[in-house]
């Protein structure tokens, strides 16, 4: 059976203008991994509605779910509610359930401005995804999970998120740290790679202490998992290539 | 005169399963709002030919320029030439420049093998992109320019290609660090974007040192900068928040 797919949609102008530098794909990317979940794609576009509700829109169609950061707080640029409801065809206006969060965190009444009240603003048909540091809930509507920029915030409303979303077979992974340029291995690793067929085999250069290559094997089959390492093992012997520092499936 | 446009496409499949982190996109986005170009997209996909066939095609039609990185080493997993070439239906095989810049490199003839002659293979049509790092090249096809996912070798094929690039008038930025938080500004802050069309405000939370917002305006028009500076300043002080570490345009 095929692991449920995602893909993720960063929203923020500053992340396209290069102030500042994006790290909640990479979280992602490593808890979906781990939790057998495909991330096929990542894209990241700027604070404008009709352009998020078409990213959005073509995005869901491809995944079983995707996951969006950036663009939910109170000032005039955070157009991600807009723009998926738009998506939708939703209403968005405030909701009660998350109006009285905001409430119980203000504890000055006069606080809850218009502005801040714009957080409170829920697509019709969405369920509320908590937040527990600043308060300010995200949403899921249909298969669309919609969460904050911030990268403490985006955490912990992911770990609230993710134990309610089916995952898949773990991919589990063998790496090999070999002192052997890519250009040498890539025959025999091409020969290897369809000897295996249930197994996905990546190389990586690195350059840090002479020119090496990390080799990767993926698969969520253990048995064929191990069949390949041991065959990238007797790869590595045979080229003279010896004493690769070896890193186990977690 | 609206500024050139561009995307930037991501190819690994390291990137989408968190085991690399990305580190090009960032540089790319820095460098291109330097010269005046409007970074509009960035998409990370995996090593598959047919999938970065169709992203090159719908992102080239779109831009001015499409930035590629990463996939163009000698491994089988390297898909990123046959994609490129696909999407234009382009012939794609070794080609003579491309293989004389390989010879050169390697000193041992035999080192030059079918893995590493890969990476002389150029789509028809294609202007080489020069690697003064380990030679391999990129190559320009149209308006896509195809580059290596290593960061130092990525920034080092920018560097050659950019001047050859029309840039456009450089965004300016004012940014404002206040001791207020995004909730108590946002309200002034829409009208005063309401009142400056032709300058782009954004508003960033941040949590050190108390709950605070970094305003920042961003125009390629110096004057009307400086009057949305003014009148930030002012909003600032009209709510009482002075003191606001303020950093002009580079």
């Amino acid at each position: 059976m095929a692991n449920p797919t995602a893909a993720m949609l960063v929203i923020g102008d500053e992340v396209l203008s290069g102030r500042t530098r994006e790290a909640n794909a990479h979280h992602l990317s490593v808890k979906l991994t781990e939790m057998g979940v495909d991330l096929r794609e990542i894209r990241v576009i700027g604070d404008d509605a009709p352009t998020i509700a078409r990213h959005v829109n073509a995005l869901r169609a491809e995944v079983d779910h995707l996951f969006t950061s950036g663009g939910i707080g109170p000032t005039h640029d955070d157009m991600t509610a807009d723009g998926v409801a738009q998506a939708f065809g939703a209403r968005l206006a405030v909701r009660e359930d998350a109006r009285a969060i905001l409430e119980a965190y203000y504890a000055d009444p006069g606080a809850l401005n218009a502005a801040r009240l714009r957080m409170a603003r829920i697509p019709d048909g969405a369920a509320l995804i908590l937040n527990p540091l600043s308060q300010a809930p995200g949403f899921t509507l249909g298969n669309v999970h919609v969460m904050a920029g911030v990268p403490a915030i985006f955490a912990a409303m992911l770990e609230g998120l993710l134990p309610t979303i089916d995952g898949g077979a773990p991919v589990l992974a063998w790496s090999f740290r070999a002192a052997m340029p890519e250009g040498e291995l890539a025959g025999p690793l091409t020969a290897l790679a369809a000897a295996h067929p249930d197994v996905g085999f990546g190389s990586y250069p690195f350059h840090r202490g002479g020119l090496g290559s990390t080799l990767v094997a993926r698969s969520s089959d253990r048995v064929a998992l191990e069949r390949a390492a041991e065959a990238l093992r007797a790869m590595l012997a045979s080229l003279g290539c010896t004493g690769a520092a070896e890193t186990p499936p977690a």
